[in-house]
């Protein structure tokens, strides 16, 4: 009856991990929505708000830290799951930096909202919403330990870095056919890469998840 | 006589851990070191040879995460021992993204090595060499579990950003000036860049190691 007590509990830890990390998900994919929605709607106060939702973040990546140390020093748990929290601890850290990012893209977007807009912004907002998603998905296939969907993340990186890659291109024909338009397409590229960044911390997390499931290490090899 | 045997090994492991550490610690800061080098003496080859580097650090990276994974498992360290180890585990993918940010690096080089200079590199080494000793500072920080220099880390920081945006600045008086110079200032700037983003990992390292030594985070607070 003890005893399954404590597995009981054990399992409702690892639980609570995995609800916490979906949420600080939700969170990041709302953060990512909202700095580059902040561009297209010109809303210099949406983009102000990325900065108290950074800090949630932030703060949940603390507490998950925590979460996944007590039940490593309490519960000693062994294979898979041991692979599941120290992935975790892993994970959290790229899902933080991608609010980081979002706050980066936020100073540039006030910095945008006060000049006059470059050109309609049509790439930034698709690269946005690939980034996001590959965030979204990458999650997921973390907690339901779907191999599948995680190399589908590892897959949508190209299309994400080839974006970034034309959308650059695009900026640099402004800048070398006016001068005056430098500025604003610096940090328009600024803003791309962060995106093409998010993607990545996207594919590391969904390359990591890939690891836990096969239990050997794919990460630094062609997927 | 078994017991004592037991904690030797254990104490060997975690010296192990150390030792790995601090490897791919050296093979960074070299990394770092040569892909700035490449610039200025417009070395391609030696700008080439960091992609075999660059894998021995990703190789390197896999080695320690195997290595804190069993010693998780097969010794159940609590306490101090514990947040060594996970922090090892987190570390060592800060570490590593350094050693992709060094071929970055060094992909731009090489198509700067094909052009006309811009202008003679002083600043970039200059933040290349605050960057690299952040990089063994948070290190040996972490090995000997050393808060003060931790702390030295995190101050230093604002050197390199305060460097980075110097630098971003001149290069776009550049830009505006000719813009037969913008292809070529946009890379420098991006080397720029990617050496700021590796102080800001070493930033992330030092963070983590005073959370190590007060076991209380100071991540997301001013330092």
């Amino acid at each position: 009856m003890e005893r399954e007590h404590i597995i009981k509990q054990y399992d409702a830890e690892l639980n609570e991990i995995r609800t916490l990390i979906l949420q600080i998900g939700g969170k990041v994919e709302i953060i990512i929505s909202h700095c580059i929605q902040a561009l297209v709607d010109r809303d210099s106060d949406l983009a102000e708000k990325t900065i108290p939702s950074d800090h949630e973040i932030n703060h949940l990546e603390v507490l998950i830290d925590e979460k996944c140390l007590e039940v490593l020093a309490l519960r000693q748990p062994a294979a898979r799951d041991l692979r599941f929290i120290t992935l975790a601890l892993k994970i959290v850290t790229d899902i933080e930096r991608i609010g980081d990012q979002c706050v980066s893209i936020s100073k540039r977007v006030i910095e945008l909202n006060s000049e006059t807009p470059l050109k309609p912004y049509i790439d930034l907002p698709r690269l946005a919403e690939a980034a996001r998603t590959m965030v979204r998905e990458c999650l997921d296939a973390f907690v339901r330990g779907d191999e599948l969907l995680a190399r589908q993340v590892c897959e949508n990186d190209q299309f994400v870095d080839d974006l970034n890659v034309q959308i650059q291109r695009e900026l640099l024909t402004f800048m070398m056919e006016d001068s005056a338009t430098i500025s604003r397409a610096l940090k328009l590229n600024y803003i791309s890469k962060c995106l093409e960044r998010i993607a990545d911390h996207a594919t590391n997390v969904a390359e990591m998840v890939i690891f836990m499931i096969k239990g050997k290490d794919i990460r630094h090899t062609k997927v």
